[in-house]
């Protein structure tokens, strides 16, 4: 494959100077019409050591108009990184909408390393790789535009470049220790970097590669490729977002066939008032230790609550960080997302909450709005929704790669006890700021919630994370309930021992 | 996930009656609107052994009109399927546009089953999965539907029904063996199957998870699921195809700049005929034996040959041909498609004759016209061309998996020697046949043309099937070429020896 990239192309220093100055404004005006319509922009830089992706990135950067470009570099993992699921830093330095992330090797350098180093072998990579293309399609249908670049040298170049650099005085410096290294490593870095970038070039996000021998060459080349792919982005009309599918089976009209899995959740379990504060006395003693112990050993614990509209989140909520440190944990209340959250991925604004190893992080309400509300009130496109249970398994299944305890609680009760609980609100003072209009309009929409509800139940209840649904007519039933999965999954968790936080390649 | 099937779903035989009467003149509009708009229909039959998937395919037959709806059973692998690659079979059994193939199991029953029998591990059906999600985007974005069952029984229904059935003596033979056999496996095929149905349960191909344990409501659910899932099918407008992405770098203008692999090839190389003779007569005597070798240790062999019109293919398949035994060969002619052939995705033509182990197939064009002929004269979109080189890619990687040796040939020459070919031809009485105006218009778009191939030999060169570049100005010297790398290629691949054909389940 790389022989393409090693054919000697060249461009002479009068060609590309004049040719650069043609570029630069159209680049600045592909920039702003990025800005306009908020096309979100990955550049990912990769290729052989030596080949100058240093330089070829100043280049760009001196080009480019640096507001709304961000630079990251993924080559010293940070202890926050480290403690996190091996994808957040990625995450981290997505693009907004509108912006430009350079992102120095990408999510390709690594996997490179790592299969260098043995870390990780063949079907390893293999899973990385499907990991890769999932998430890389997955931002595309977001309306993303990848574009990644490979810079290629000859061994015979690579040793002959660095040599030179060598006794260059005025350059020797400009060359990354890394390089002197890797150049000891040619041919194993060609044979894992030819099976990742052939796997991962893909329809909607192909690589470029491009010879990086003259610098002029490489230099203009990504230029006008960069260019062009902008271009192509913005003159194509958006992908149709329709998706021809429908999601869950056509039932019969008939009753008896239109049951859900919520009709046989007996929401009416109940608990006596004794045996209530006994059991969250015990169960709360036993969680806080159990906290401190999960801290010790570096296990960190995310819950979701989700339920019907006054079914007792927030309620069963504070029971459970009652018992917690409040070092130790985070409640996320989410509500609409802001600005600077819609300006991504709907996934994102959840990623960059996921807890460093030891912590707990609280989420009152979830990603699964994605599937419950946007879908109901139609926020999001059938396409949108239809395709983010895919994502949300996804998602979940690098949290529990990572080791994390993810706790996902459906809280439910019927619909006549929430107008008891409506009117009960409309009535107490203090209660009455928890009741609006819009309580009321869910109410209506109750068959179209629980149809949805259902689907998410079937479709992301997982062996890593099920979904375990609390019945909550009686609060204290439900609360104790919430306690006890708790408390169970993280004596499960703590039981297993022995863990290497901080790495999840052994999956 | 699978609870979400267990919660006793219900449809009286009078509901069940009436809603059918309703149902078939439905089935059958929306049947003869598939045939109509050409929509292919992949009808998926999965599910718990017991669930009566056979009663249930039966009914489903009987409510569609027969002519256009043929069922494929997968389970008894046979020695023409055994000695194919592994997806040759599932292939075989694709409908054509407007029609419907019922696939009993699919391609999800044989990984369960492998699975259960420890064939495979984790990692390897996780490989699978990924290809299964590969190849139903694949045929989906090509226009198929594709709709997957999943028939649903708990264990003590499962256990409960094959009782009954062992007892009734009107149905005891309506049951498969198997389904008596499998119960003892519940819980392992159902952990199995839980994996396998959630991380394919994609945004493209949805599941429907269907309860079986009330019959009318099974089938009733179904008939109206597949009749929903056509109608949505077709009230959509089909997914815009355009794909925001170019595929090569956008090379500066200067002539220095825009040399590509093919320019690197010295065309002009060249054999004395003496030689010529000579290494001839001693490649062919030694691709003869080595051809039946292959047939004894049951080693397959395609290759493909591509290249400049009045490159010198046929007479380099002629020269190769010679060398092997008539029944051990057949060339393979690719011209436009038949509309047998256009029915089907693209690489349905050439899956079908992929040759039995032992056995060679010599594809004079092939596959590969999707990305020469069809992109350059834009007879496929962009988006077409441009995620085929990956499925191409998908494609050959089968192959190997099932240890065939694939050779692809690039025949060169250059625009001067093509001309005095096409010259030749027209003065020389037995060539003209061989020259006409579609290759004089070819010619026009020379470079469009070398643009294509450089970016195929880039894309589609991969470690288990690289392209042999083939200088051909000399038509001598590009034959001995042909013969020897075949004969390379050949005694490389029985020299590894002990193969174990017919399972290319040890990837």
């Amino acid at each position: 494959m790389f022989e393409a990239a090693e054919i000697g192309r060249k461009v002479k220093k009068s060609d590309f100077k004049e040719a650069v100055r043609e570029l630069r404004p159209e680049l600045l005006a592909a920039q702003r019409q990025a800005r306009r319509e908020g096309v979100p922009i990955f550049l990912l830089i990769n290729g052989v050591p030596g080949a100058g992706k240093g330089e070829l990135t100043n280049q760009l950067l001196e080009w480019l108009d640096s507001r709304g470009v961000h630079t990251h570099v993924f080559w010293d993992e940070t202890d926050e990184e480290k403690q996190r699921p091996r994808w957040w830093r990625y995450w981290r330095s997505m693009p907004k909408a509108g912006e430009i992330s350079i992102l120095f090797g990408g999510w390709y350098e690594q996997l490179i390393q790592d299969q260098l180093a043995g870390e990780v072998d063949h079907h390893q990579a293999g899973q990385e790789i499907e990991r890769i293309k999932e998430t890389e399609r997955m931002l595309i249908a977001d309306g993303a535009l990848i574009i990644k670049f490979w810079f290629h040298l000859s061994q015979k170049e690579q040793a002959q470049r660095i040599q030179e650099r060598r006794k260059d005085p005025q350059s020797h410096w400009a060359m990354a220790p890394e390089t002197v290294k890797a150049a000891k490593h040619y041919e194993p870095f060609i044979a894992a970097a030819t099976r990742i970038v052939r796997e991962t070039d893909t329809g909607e996000a192909p690589w470029y590669l491009i010879e990086a021998t003259d610098r002029y060459y490489r230099d203009l080349t990504a230029g006008k490729t960069l260019l062009r792919a902008m271009q192509t982005h913005f003159e194509r009309p958006a992908p149709s977002e329709t998706m021809r599918v429908s999601h869950a089976p056509a039932i019969p009209h008939t009753e008896e066939a239109q049951i859900t899995i919520l009709d046989r959740v007996d929401s009416n379990q109940q608990i006596k008032k004794s045996e209530y504060q006994e059991r969250k006395a015990k169960l709360q003693s036993e969680l806080n230790a159990l906290g401190w112990q999960a801290f010790r050993e570096r296990q960190s614990v995310v819950c979701v609550f989700e339920g019907w509209d006054a079914s007792g989140k927030g309620g069963s909520i504070r029971r459970l960080v009652h018992a917690l440190d409040a070092r130790l944990y985070r409640v996320l209340p989410v509500a609409a997302p802001n600005d600077e959250e819609s300006a991504h991925h709907y996934l994102w604004r959840f990623w960059r909450n996921i807890p460093r190893d030891g912590y707990w992080a609280i989420f009152d309400r979830s990603w699964y709005g994605r599937v419950l509300v946007e879908r109901v009130e139609q926020f999001a496109t059938q396409a949108e929704w239809g395709r983010s249970y895919h994502e949300i398994n996804t998602f979940e299944a690098q949290l529990a790669e990572h080791n994390v305890v993810l706790l996902k609680f459906w809280l439910d009760i019927d619909k006549q006890e929430q107008l008891q609980r409506f009117k009960a609100r409309e009535v107490t003072p203090h209660k009455q700021h928890k009741i609006n209009d819009e309580d009321w309009r869910n109410r209506e929409r109750w068959d179209d919630y629980k149809r949805a509800v259902n689907e998410m139940i079937i479709r992301t209840s997982t062996e890593y994370a099920p979904w375990h649904i609390v019945p909550a007519n009686d609060k204290r039933f439900a609360r104790i309930e919430v306690l006890q999965k708790t408390r169970d999954a993280l004596v499960k968790a703590l039981k297993k021992g022995e863990k290497v936080i901080g790495t999840d390649k052994k999956k």
